[in-house]
């Protein structure tokens, strides 16, 4: 059983907890803290957290944690990181791991250094279908893999802070291209070493500095590409989907938006509240999906960070996945300015 | 945290130990009970029970267990809900409820008598797609219901047993439809009281003397149609699907063959093992299910039977749901022979 | 080439000329009959006639004409076919084709007699799905056919004729289930007997005698089984698709609503107007189909019709055709009222 | 009414005869030109042509012929327009137009200076879901158009020219991304000028020197994005997507692998012999396209061209399209090996 801290009391933060505390789940999330007063007493509230409070040691510090959740924007998963080896305790980073590779290289060392649990909480790594798929892949039923797309795109993000840079680190590449660098690595093979970056990225529509729009490619030293399409731009909900090609076959998965029923409602009756994350409609055709937290890869993820831990073994998705993830970013971001295909520093 | 008695180790039994011992879940089978020595044996080291028998009644009564699972035969439904009501045990039982109406209400009576909870494991009403549809259609969004249909074909069972009218109680009417009927009711409503049945039920492929293949529509006193179409002939795989119409909105759930990803393979790689429940080919197009544990609500059910037990209150399928879905099909059976729309007798 | 004379410019009027002079066609229309004079002489400018007239015999007479086309109500189908037969005319007529199968029994009776050809216009047997589907059918690809089903649903007529049973001879039986049962009938085997019906229908929302909903069960000599689903009262668009279960396979056909392409609007820029027929929403997202006169069937439909007649060989759809259509569906309006299986007169 | 001389006999050349035939057509294929005697006596007695020839100046100066239709390998596509200039005969080319953009530039100019009718058969911007997506995101429906993505992929080629680089010009990019080329700049507005190309080409799979595989943006002086993914590696049939954004809006397009109807066949009854182009399998779960010769846009395609040539106006692809296209192909080629945003010069 692990008891644990929630960092951060905002929508992946509840978000977690409903994971958490989901079906017949033995763990507990015991302590929360928020940096203000009333989300901390509502979150406490709501998932029945013993204990709450707006400073971040206290929480991470209180005895009876054993398991710490970050949750926070992304400028303070380094700091928070480096709480939990200070007070060693074990720790799941949600993504991307750093703002950029430095920092999350700081973080993987720090937590090594501290002998601590480190796992990153890549939950589009997890989902159902990437899972099977994976096997399938890893079996050879698809041969030698050529290409892997991810494409992640929705209308744009619900908090404030997502639009500041300094805070964010970067706009829509960083935010949504981190699981699609994941998803395309691991199809290619995690030992494979990414080599070089050719990225296209502006910002079209939203009022930023940070782009909004990003496709980029990456090549791997076997050959392979990998391929990401991210957006804040896109209409008519929220889209994940991947795709992969091998000399022996072909996989395609769609993770979100046609995934669900089908529902047409005049909105006569009584229209629907709520369909699904990022759905733009509630009347004519609507796709509520069905079991958002298990399809999009959270109750697998925390199954697999937690008996990974109990077990003393690493998680599937560790500190240093999120650091390649970062490298890799860092490298289009490079390139989306100089124009050039860019290598990859690891 | 509930410790259950398996009683029967096959197909289903297994199935519903991978949805009790999955993810983090706090609950444990801990006996297992099983006609032959060595299922009981391989099921209890696969899932860690402490204790197993081929003597049903001692599984039940050992004092360890908290709640019976009974993954049986049909014909042995009944036999064992009443071992538990006489050794006072909580009992969740697989579908159908029993072989008919009369089995069915005994069971209840049992069950009440003892004072013990009774839960019906209908999972196909507690698939994450079907709990959303109904909010759905409870919340209005539909309208006033008019017609619901489910559907469930397959190939044929994996079993002997499923043949011989006397253990079964009957052929893919009682066997798969006694999940189409629940799930229309539920759209209907469960206040909503059926009122007769016409059905046309044939031996069209096997070599058996239950029927492989019926249709049935069931009138509702509210002049609402409940239909299903069952068959053990189906070519392609496992068929779930339903549609519900109603006057202001239209549901279509599909709840497995078109649910994963799609994958194609030469199969010069490496051939697939396993595809999904009953899927027939393995080259080709093919069409992995994700979470075959969660997508067919077998976590969903457990959740809600155990929290209910815990919180005493009723679970959404009861025993009298399943003694109703017995009677309904009884009167599917009379009318396939009497060629007439038959009353529903409850 | 074909010179038609097309009997009434209403919705299926305009729709076959839209088809009769599509593409690089060499068929024209060149004569228009309709009751009012300003349909008619809209008809002739939209379609470039050169003869328009509100009397049909003049229309038919005509010695240009050597093709009439019937696209009126169905109560007039049979005297347009008298007035062909009379002035030996070679004649198409729209489904139904009668109103029951004593009109369609005179009608096949008085073309026979007049040495004419006569084509059935069930377009939903012509469209290309469906011819494809169909050969592999023949050819064996799914084994013995056991059951084909045919659903036609939409949320009502657009014209007030169809509400008066006088006019229209039916509500959504005749309206749609023509469609339904020709299509079953075909994959089953057209030299296959049908032998008897059992059909609930039912007035569930419309302020009409006739039906808004049926289902029905066609008996075939062999042991398979047609079945129909069709409705007036069903939300969200037009709903067409067909389903056949062999001994060795399946087939599944979409003929309408998502067989286009998928596009989200948020009606911000500029809304749809028109999205496909019976389309009930413009804005979210909508499914518009892409070529609906060709996806319909109605250009295979006269391709065979106008072949066959100029060959001097039996359309694919006779009115022989029409005929035992009628019969199997007065023998489910039979069947609705005595709630029994009635056998099919031929 | 057009009298054509076909020019090439292959798997095009029929294709095409099949459309112009198709239906009730007006227009006949009159002349055959082959480079072997037996592959045009072949042509001319299927399509029932009065003329046939092993010289191609014969056929295309026979007086009987008003419409050259070019569907020869790429390096034969300028000689054979040079000769329809010579004669004065109208022409229609198929894709790519030329091996580059000078080849195509000299084409053009020819047919101007003849004045000649001039066409592009660029036939995946006429089908008919394209054409009815054009015109809503024409209309605005999509508000300002972002980004546009077209994807053909497959398993390669079925003739052996396509794999010597002299005649065929390049590898999948050419014989692909034409048509992708063409199709994101239709949806962004030709209009619109096309300004820079950054591409990844390379040879993973097969044994030759042009690439089976690419990946490119065009960036659209609008700062709009082009986006095309080919390849001849493709596993599973033919793949054919377009997805367009919009600041107000979505489309995606199938135009074939998933558009036809789903078919399970075990293979035991009567194998299928043709599924649809470039299918690469079976038996198991197969998708046949309804109507391959319509979907796939040739028949809107033929009908336009003809009806601008007898009209007088220009068809909606024209030579300069055609040309337009070569040069961004020409500037991907040049990014391939640069590893830099090329210009695209016009
Ligand atoms: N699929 C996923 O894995 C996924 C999805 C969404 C978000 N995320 C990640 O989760 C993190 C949080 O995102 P979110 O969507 O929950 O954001 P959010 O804005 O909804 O919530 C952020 C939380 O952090 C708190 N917070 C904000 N600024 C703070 C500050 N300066 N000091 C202390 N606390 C502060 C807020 O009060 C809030 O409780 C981000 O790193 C994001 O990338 C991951
Ligand atoms: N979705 C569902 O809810 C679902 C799915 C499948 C089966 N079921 C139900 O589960 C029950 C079992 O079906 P199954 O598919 O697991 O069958 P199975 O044949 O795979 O397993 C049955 C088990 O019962 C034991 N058994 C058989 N005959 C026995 C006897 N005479 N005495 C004692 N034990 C005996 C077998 O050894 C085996 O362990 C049935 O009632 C069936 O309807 C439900
Ligand atoms: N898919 C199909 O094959 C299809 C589709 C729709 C309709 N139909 C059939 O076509 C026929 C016409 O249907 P519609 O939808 O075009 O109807 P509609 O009402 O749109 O048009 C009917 C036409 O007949 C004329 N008309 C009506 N009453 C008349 C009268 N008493 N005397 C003379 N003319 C009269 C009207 O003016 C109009 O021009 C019906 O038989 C219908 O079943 C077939
Ligand atoms: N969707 C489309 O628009 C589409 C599809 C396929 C091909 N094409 C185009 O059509 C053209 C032909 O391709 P195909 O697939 O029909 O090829 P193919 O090889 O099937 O046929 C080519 C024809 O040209 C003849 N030919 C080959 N070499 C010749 C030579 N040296 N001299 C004279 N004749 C010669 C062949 O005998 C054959 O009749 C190409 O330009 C190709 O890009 C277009």
């Amino acid at each position: 059983m692990q008891k644990i801290a929630m960092l951060g009391g905002g929508f992946i933060g509840r978000f977690y907890a409903e994971s958490l505390h989901g079906q017949r789940s033995r763990d507990r999330v015991v302590a929360i803290y928020a940096r203000r007063e009333e989300t901390a007493q509502k979150f406490a509230a709501d998932y029945g957290c013993d204990f709450w409070s707006t400073e971040m040691e206290a929480v991470i510090a209180n005895p009876e944690v054993t398991m710490v959740c970050i949750a926070l924007p992304n400028n303070l998963h380094e700091p928070a990181v480096m709480l939990c080896a200070k007070h060693k305790k074990n720790v799941v980073c949600t993504k991307p791991l750093g703002r950029n590779a430095e920092e999350a290289l700081r973080m993987m060392r720090a937590v090594e250094e501290a002998g601590i649990f480190g796992g990153y909480l890549e939950d589009l790594c997890y989902t159902p279908k990437f899972l099977k798929a994976l096997e399938s892949v890893k079996r050879g039923a698809l041969g030698r893999i050529l290409w892997a797309k991810s494409r992640e795109t929705h209308p744009g993000p619900h908090s404030d802070w997502f639009w500041d840079k300094e805070q964010a680190g970067g706009g829509c590449m960083l935010d949504l291209g981190c699981h699609c660098v994941e998803i395309a690595r691991s199809f290619i093979g995690k030992e494979v070493k990414p080599v070089e970056v050719m990225c296209w990225a502006a910002t079209q529509v939203k009022p930023i500095d940070a782009e909004d729009h990003a496709i980029a490619l990456v090549k791997y030293e076997n050959g392979a590409i990998g391929q990401f399409e991210v957006s804040w731009t896109f209409r008519g909900g929220m889209d994940l989907r991947d795709e992969v090609m091998g000399t022996e076959g072909t996989i395609w998965i769609n993770n979100f938006l046609r995934t669900g029923f089908e529902m047409f409602t005049t909105g006569e009756g009584e229209g629907e509240d709520y369909v699904a994350e990022k759905a733009e409609s509630n009347t004519g055709w609507l796709f509520p999906v069905g079991d958002e937290v298990n399809d999009l890869g959270y109750n697998h993820m925390f199954t697999d960070m937690f008996s990974a831990c109990e077990a003393g073994r690493e998680p599937v998705e560790t500190f240093y996945d999120g650091y390649v993830v970062n490298a890799i970013l860092d490298a289009a971001y490079r390139s989306a300015t100089s124009k050039q295909w860019e290598p990859v520093a690891l």
